[in-house]
């Protein structure tokens, strides 16, 4: 039995002090210690990994310094949309729920959408959808019993009035190109990146989490409020099968489990299928560590599909399960990124918040550490 | 220069005398026609690859026969919605919409999110999309000026009265529930997948195409109206990264160009990841063939992703050049599939129905073909 949960992937060092202020840092640790406690209290219910890691994501999504649930990231129209996925291991079943609005956690409509697919054809011979997106999604979950919520619910002080900056800045940047337009430029123009100008220091905060139940059975999930001042609409890794979470039971062939969930820049981990990416990966090596970095460093800093890319934020936790034994590796190009995991039901989570060294530049740079646990 | 469309592809031994009447075969070997014509127009004059495709599968949308754009399956609530995607092998850029309603192209809008992509970042330091759905994705195509349409604009007489068929079952499908109401039975009830009470006929008929220009450039799309009866908000292969379409351009160490465009039930070409599964195979191997057809057993019929579908219905087109010669590959479970191809600019784009042997089984089964040409 292990769980581990990645409650924050931030890239901020142009946002004041360069670090996380000591009382947002032990806010983000709580909300995954409390994320490994409530699913490790499942797992020794003898509960499914795939209701562990939906529990571990729902407390990750109710604490509102992630970037999910509440507290995500408002869109360019002051709303919040939200992207979630879960996989499980067994059965390879897959749910995705992509942009979604007013839904209290949008993990518990990817875990449901997973559970109906399982019960196979609907009445007709219909396919059950595994991904819905949009309003339908909504409605498929309040048919379906989810909790919902009203449009501010998920809206919180701090987002509030972060959107309420980006916004005044966007209309400032809008009236001086309008101001402008006699000279017409082809090539867009774009602000600085400068501290005060860019909209990351909410970009990044996706929340993931992986767990081994009772039977050995290994599941991921993950969810996202998104980029700060996004299209309605847009759909990132999070909804996306193969980039946001993944999960491999252990085979006859093959005896090891492994799961990955990401975070980072929606569109970079979608187009670099990350999570099937590093989950593939380590499955195929016996160094769970060795093999995250190639992947990170290959296909992730230096992806061809990322060419044009200047910085390539992203990160992820891998877990590799190998008869008794399981590895837990974190990894991220970004600034830090907040993790917690606990093991076999003894003890308390361990939590803590991984760092690039100051000197290293993030995006381009790789932070990565592991551990290594008995699981019973 | 090549063009490859493919219309049709559905499993309707079930419907009637077994294959498509010969006037509706005749239409679909038309719409291939005039895609590759249309397609070729573009790429003769030396317009990209990437327009050659988009133009193509706009003319498959266009087209009343197809499941894409107008003539698309509706859904549960008697609405259109579509998926579709463009991948540029030049750029490796990837552009997609998913569950979008009143847009007369979707694949429009997909290339439209592609080349707003290749600006860079947005003001602010904002990623711009590549994936958008639900009425986000409309109001995005509307203020960038792609043609919308009225709710009813994309329904057709024959896609409304199949509408109207299946609803009618399903609602006394749903009375005979009620009425057993007392009963309780935890597995769902399915209807038996006889003929006249599944919603397959017009099921797979997603489109696509795979265009090499006269850089030497290749691109692949793909669009769809989805499953009949589809829950709202469902999104399919067609809007997937990898799943529904894939084209990767020769590079200095490997130099073949790949692309890949695939038709089928969406969910399970989701699961399998077929478009970027078929691309890399074919890319490895030099006998497309022989590639094409291990992966449509190996990872498709045979997937353990899809190990409890008992009827695995796919289908693509998949091209492999390599200096001066193209080959290009169909390949379907399904019991027949249309296509279309051209090449080099001169003679007439050639069409054909594909099929399966009458004793092969439907989702099991595999036909596979193929041709070579010079390219110019």
């Amino acid at each position: 039995m292990i769980c581990a949960a990645s409650g924050k992937c931030m890239t901020e060092k142009n946002h004041g002090a360069g670090y996380h202020s000591p009382g947002k840092s032990e806010e983000y640790k709580r909300a995954c210690y409390e994320a490994c406690e409530k699913a490790m209290a499942l797992i020794e219910e003898c509960k499914s990994s795939l209701e562990a890691v939906t529990a571990a994501v729902a407390v990750l999504e109710d604490s509102p310094c992630t970037n999910a649930g509440i507290g995500s990231c408002l869109t360019l129209e002051g709303s919040v949309e939200c992207d979630a996925s879960v996989m499980d291991g067994k059965t390879f079943g897959y749910g995705a729920v992509g942009a979604v609005a007013g839904i209290k956690n949008p993990v518990k409509v990817a875990h449901c959408l997973l559970r109906e697919e399982t019960k196979g054809l609907m009445p007709l011979g219909r396919i059950p959808p595994c991904f819905l997106a949009g309003k339908g999604a909504y409605e498929w979950a309040i048919r379906h019993g989810i909790e919902e919520t009203p449009p501010d619910g998920l809206v919180t002080q701090s987002s509030l009035s972060a959107y309420r900056k980006y916004k005044q800045r966007l209309q400032a940047f809008e009236r001086r190109e309008d101001s402008q337009a006699g000279c017409s430029i082809k090539k867009r123009k774009v602000e600085p990146a400068a501290s005060d100008h860019t909209v990351s220091d909410k970009l990044l905060d996706t929340v993931g989490a992986i767990c081994i139940d009772c039977h050995g059975n290994i599941s991921s999930a993950v969810s996202s409020g998104g980029l700060a001042m996004k299209h309605p609409g847009r759909v990132g890794q999070a909804a996306v099968y193969g980039c946001g979470c993944w999960a491999l039971n252990a085979s006859a062939s093959k005896p090891v489990s492994v799961a990955c969930s990401t975070t980072g820049c929606g569109e970079y981990l979608l187009k670099t299928m990350l999570a099937r990416r590093c989950a593939e990966a380590v499955l195929q090596s016996e160094n769970a560590t060795q093999s995250t970095s190639q992947v990170f460093k290959q296909d992730f800093i230096e992806s061809p599909f990322l060419a044009n890319v200047a910085q390539k934020h992203g990160g992820a936790i891998i877990v590799r399960c190998e008869e008794n034994q399981a590895e837990l590796v974190w990894a991220h190009t970004t600034d830090s990124m907040c993790i917690g995991y606990m093991s076999g039901g003894k003890g308390r989570p361990k939590t803590r918040i991984s760092r690039l060294p100051e000197s290293a530049i993030p995006g381009n740079s790789l932070a990565l550490e592991g551990t290594v646990s008995n699981i019973s």
